[in-house]
């Protein structure tokens, strides 16, 4: 690796002068004073972020990163492992919610491939980051080495890279992983030394009994894992690819200036290790949805975040990022083209 | 009034077919079931409200209603009375928060005067039904009268035939008065048989000592209403012009098949006392958001009604509506755009 790694690089700091104005400014519109509630707080955060005094939401970048998992092994999942490959093929064909959203918000869609147990059914429009044809199983052995954790890492900077040629305003990272509830799990279970019972839940839809089975499934993986909290070791151990490339996408989105979405569980658990690595990335991510998957509540309040909707989706693909998206535009379309109580010749209150 | 009066006409039911052939579509897309949570059941809702196989939220009228409210004579809000036709004109310049939404959702927005105490700045691009210099003082004397308030529910009846002019799929009704969360806190303690003190809060931004005397003024206006629970004589009694308009607005749309997003505070009181007059009318609500108004919450367990929305917002103008729109928009983009799985080659649950 090039000294500094790419997770290194120095995180730009937001812009304070920005946020004052911002302040400034809502404080002025006509409205009750903090009446626009989270989109006040959106808008400011935003021009901070983006060092403007018109913070915009309009080039979306989504990035949805796909692999799968050893770990399925152990029968954790709801659906069979092929799901992973088939999937890649319903995101670049269009038929699968992150790809409606991608569409109906007019943002750039990327699919990348870390490496899945059946290979895709096409490859046209997806871009080939493989690393293997999925993780070891956790349970038994660590899911990763160092090297195809730095290639995942990689991978994910990459798509920040592609992220700032495109100017993006925002960016969104998504996952697809038949299995990944349960890596995720674990990875918030060694980063928070927690138990599995505290963070494992349904995932894409296991009954009581399969929960169950899932949490003897991470705490067999957890004893495995000793009590080292190093995030690169806990993802390397415990992680998947796409969960490691998430974490390595949103360092370099900071690194590059460019504010983050955070999708639900599996990205908040990413995000959560990016920030032990990375502290300075807290104040880059904005959280965008409260997941049903109940570990996430866990997630939410150890990053101290608040999430903008509460929609009980539990779908992943970066969808609940991607619905949260127009409540961002409508945030700065208010706090660009509202008028102050001067410009309208309105009484402000006595 | 001509029989049946326009708010005694046929509510139509909701298509139970539609609903059906909806549910039935959401187990099929490639997803797990029930992931997309509240989106899933926006768009299965609005499936058998617009009687369609595919529901859409793509043509929106929004009627914002304004009216002035003797009641200010108390000292009971945070404004001065002149903001209401100030604010009249804010909304037809394009200033407003409502005003910026409607261009953004590139929606239909009318702004109805139904009387203020000082004439608005300007005119043009406003519909006037105004029905007097505003509301008689509430804390004294009956707000309005019977005529008045006919003519209040007969100017919402015709906003709502507007919308169905224009073809709308939703209707958004707003409203602006200062003094209105007063009025409104009262109309919902006669309908509720709540103390002030249950529903009166800031409104656009009363402190304590403020917020202390209107409970006061309310429960002088309570003590002289009596306990008379009939959604007409309370409305007449205690409301306001641009909240009797929104009850009408409401049954019109959906005596015309529109279903209706409900905002916040105000229009939540209007709905109550709609669907006490007509319990029909509750399926074709939708609730848009969570206001900080603190009465709210008592509000939506009364009508059993979940918003879709939680921001913090207490701006009225049926802004917190607009908000909500996108969301709609995205239940039904996913619901009408993804694949299933049989479409996608994707293997379902195991």
């Amino acid at each position: 690796m090039p000294h500094p790694a790419h997770w290194q690089k120095a995180i730009p700091s937001p812009s304070q002068q920005h946020r004052e104005t911002a302040l400034a400014r809502q404080a002025q519109l006509t409205k009750p004073a903090g009446s626009l509630g989270r989109l006040e707080t959106l808008a400011i955060t935003l021009a901070a972020l983006q060092h403007t005094d018109t913070p915009a939401a309009d080039r979306i970048s989504i990035a949805v990163f796909a692999a799968d998992h050893g770990v399925c092994a152990e029968g954790i999942s709801a659906f069979p492992q092929a799901v992973t490959g088939q999937m890649i093929a319903n995101f670049v064909a269009g038929g699968a919610a992150i790809s409606v959203m991608a569409r109906h918000l007019q943002a750039r869609l990327e699919v990348i491939n870390l490496g899945t147990a059946t290979p895709p059914p096409v490859s046209d429009g997806v871009i080939n980051d493989s690393i293997a044809a999925g993780t070891a199983n956790l349970a038994r052995q660590s899911a990763m080495s160092t090297m195809q954790l730095e290639q995942a890492l990689a991978a994910g900077d990459r798509a920040a890279q592609r992220a700032a040629d495109q100017q993006a305003q925002l960016f969104i990272g998504g996952e697809m992983g038949i299995g990944n509830t349960t890596s995720a799990s674990a990875v918030a279970c060694a980063l928070l030394a927690e138990p599995a019972v505290a963070l494992a839940g349904p995932g894409t839809g296991l009954d009581v009994k399969g929960v169950s089975h899932k949490v003897t499934v991470i705490e067999r993986a957890l004893a495995r894992h000793g009590d080292n909290r190093e995030p690169l070791a806990v993802l390397s151990s415990l992680g998947g690819f796409e969960i490691a490339a998430l974490t390595g996408a949103m360092i370099g989105c900071a690194t590059r200036g460019i504010p983050v979405l955070v999708d639900g569980f599996i990205v908040t658990v990413a995000a959560l290790a990016a920030v032990r690595l990375r502290p300075e990335l807290r104040e880059w991510l904005l959280f965008a949805h409260h997941s049903r998957e109940p570990g996430h509540t866990r997630l939410l309040d150890a990053l101290d975040a608040e999430p903008v909707l509460n929609l009980s989706m539990r779908l992943g693909e970066g969808s609940g990022a991607a619905v949260a998206v127009p409540v961002i535009r409508s945030a700065c379309a208010l706090h660009n083209g509202m008028a102050t109580f001067a410009d309208a010749g309105v009484n402000s209150a006595e």
